[in-house]
């Protein structure tokens, strides 16, 4: 009877510790470093990849419509934070593949942010307009920031959401014309400065990778919209004005994307609205020193980190083509056709690889950026966005 | 019988469960983002630190004579290369607080790198001089690379080694003036470029982030030997010759750090070897713009990650204090008094706070780096060297 008692007792104990290591043995006990996410737009899923092993690691199926979905990561690097079109803020496990949390917080998700200090997410809405920031932890709203209303229903679109040093978000307003700055240093009392008449329609933005310079694109005339964070008391001005003077407007296939700007040494590399040309200018001064005729219209404009090479990718219908720009010479020196849908790149932190989603082959597409030769290819369904963990610890990703 | 045979089988599953519960136990399931190494250089041994926490996760003991040791990390960021004094590389899980490999590999190492693609560990040293390589999967030696002959017996130190983009090393001869150039990218095919008469006796040297330039301070005259290896056709040359001309030499108490050097927008900050003095130089052209008078002989000039400030401390018998200059002014913003032996600084990768080894005190001290206030202290026996992970993703640290 005791020998029946301490069995059970026993296989009590066994199962327990059992449970507890099949738990555990679902997620990984690994560095986080080479990881990375890719989107899968179409099925609102994610594969978590091993960028050393070229593998997939998991698939994470649940996050809503992922469409335009940008994604930034958690400091430690184990949680990843995804934007979804449809609103939703999800919250991302890498190590065990799975959802931790998932807020609907918008109508129409256009990009976010994490804090220099890994505690806020900010995310930017055109629906209904305006920028929310939440808790890092456990995605609770910390501040709502509604946009300038257009109308009685609707805020302006918020576009080009970044963070920067010292605690800052910085976005745009498209049909305001406006660049806000929100200090968080003191989350309990955020300060928020407007700067109006900035351009007409900021559409999308960058920072520069020091978190000085704010840039942003202007859809509704030439030129960019400039502000110089070490000098919050200057208004922001127009750098590069009238870029598009005097040649034949093309309509515009793709917006293109600074997010993914090039800056090579103290030179900028960015696409030109609606023309075949990549516009190079002097960091600091941002007065034009170049043209570059490209394929087709520009749509990511990307530096290798190091700054040697520029990789450009195209709108509809040249969006079969990448090419390759040195940065010293300004020529084009490669020209790869991977496929139809070459819509997204990512380097490895330290450069020597790009991955390419080539969304109609639902492949991904290793390159070595020495050889400029495909080196591996992974199976990902309708692949967009490729966000490796070294985001964790950039500024303006 | 069968129930106590079931007992039996019962209790020797339940107790290998057990012990494979208590192995993984040790190690740890979380991201690596946020974690980092301090070297005790009078212990041999190492914390490792949760850099969000600000706390010790483990302490690593067995490591040899660890003074003047430094560092870098797996592309995984789970693994730390540490390079001993006595010549010993040591490879440790900060994941499980472990040693997993460990071998003398030299008589005196002064540093090591990883390459571009995290394959290969190359370690520098003073005797018997010569640069090593090895596998960093195993620690197995793959290259050996003598250094050119000085005595019969003894070749030339190596300082200054470096990683570069496209799988090279680069490193110096102190006592015959060289850099070389190894190109690893076909490993079985290592090519080596010997460039002489670069200068009298560099001492350790720099890489721009971007991987381009490669600088090397000279002990044996003013000035510093630089190389752009975007044109290895080119031999290297001098730059800022004569800075102390007309200078009174004063005796230099500690040799500078070039490994820890600031760039800020398009200047470099540089530590004035034997004088009281950071000079400024703008990139490219490598011209002084400028000097800064300081409080004693600088050791380590180091830019926040923004560039906005640059963080500087001194030499004995100043080594107590750390000076703040404001990069745009050029102005010394602030003077911390944090205690003696206040000898190594690392930033945080987004530059919020600095972290300190105060020697003296076996303290490590962190700074916010927008109030210069001190935030948080940590028990550390003998602190020197700090190592974030985030350094896995950098090309050059």
């Amino acid at each position: 009877m005791k020998a029946l008692f301490r069995y059970l007792l026993t296989l009590i104990l066994f199962g327990s510790a059992l449970a507890q290591a099949g738990e555990s043995s679902t997620c990984l006990t690994r560095g986080t470093g080479d990881m990375g996410i890719i989107v899968e737009r179409a099925s609102g899923s994610l594969k978590v990849v091993d960028r050393s092993a070229h593998s997939v690691l998991f698939q994470v199926d649940g996050l809503g419509d992922l469409s335009h979905a940008s994604a930034v990561y958690s400091r430690d690097a184990r949680y990843a934070y995804v934007f979804g079109r449809d609103g939703g803020l999800t919250k991302v496990d890498i190590l065990c593949g799975k959802i931790v949390n998932r807020v609907i917080q918008g109508g129409n998700s256009i990009g976010g942010a994490i804090s220099q200090d890994g505690t806020l997410i900010a995310v930017s809405n055109y629906e209904p307009g305006g920028v929310k920031i939440f808790s890092a932890e456990d995605l609770s709203l910390v501040l709502d920031i509604p946009a300038t209303k257009v109308t009685d229903k609707r805020g302006a679109k918020t576009v080009g959401l970044v963070d920067a040093p010292d605690q800052l978000f910085v976005f745009s307003l498209y049909d305001t014309g406006e660049i806000w700055v929100v200090d968080m240093s003191n989350p309990k009392q955020p300060q928020i400065t407007k700067h109006q008449n900035v351009g007409l329609q900021p559409y999308d933005a960058l920072i520069t990778g020091d978190g000085r310079y704010y840039i942003a694109g202007l859809f509704g005339e030439d030129g960019l919209a400039m502000m110089d964070l070490w000098h919050p008391e200057k208004r922001p001005g127009k750098i590069l004005e009238h870029y598009g003077k005097g040649d034949k407007k093309l309509p515009v296939y793709k917006m293109p994307h600074l997010e993914g700007w090039a800056m090579a040494g103290d030179e900028a590399f960015l696409p030109a609205m609606g023309q075949h040309q990549v516009l190079v200018a002097k960091r600091g001064e941002w007065k034009e020193t170049g043209r570059i005729k490209v394929h087709g219209q520009p749509v990511f404009v990307m530096a290798r980190p190091d700054g040697r090479q520029v990789w450009v990718n195209f709108a509809f219908p040249n969006n079969d083509t990448i090419q390759v720009i040195d940065t010293e010479s300004k020529q084009v020196v490669k020209t790869l056709k991977p496929g139809k849908g070459a819509l997204h790149m990512e380097f490895s932190p330290r450069g020597e690889e790009v991955w390419i989603s080539i969304r109609d082959l639902d492949e991904v597409h290793v390159f070595s950026t020495r050889t400029m030769e495909l080196t591996h290819k992974l199976k990902v369904k309708k692949p967009s966005g490729i966000f490796f963990t070294n985001r964790a610890h950039q500024t303006g990703l």
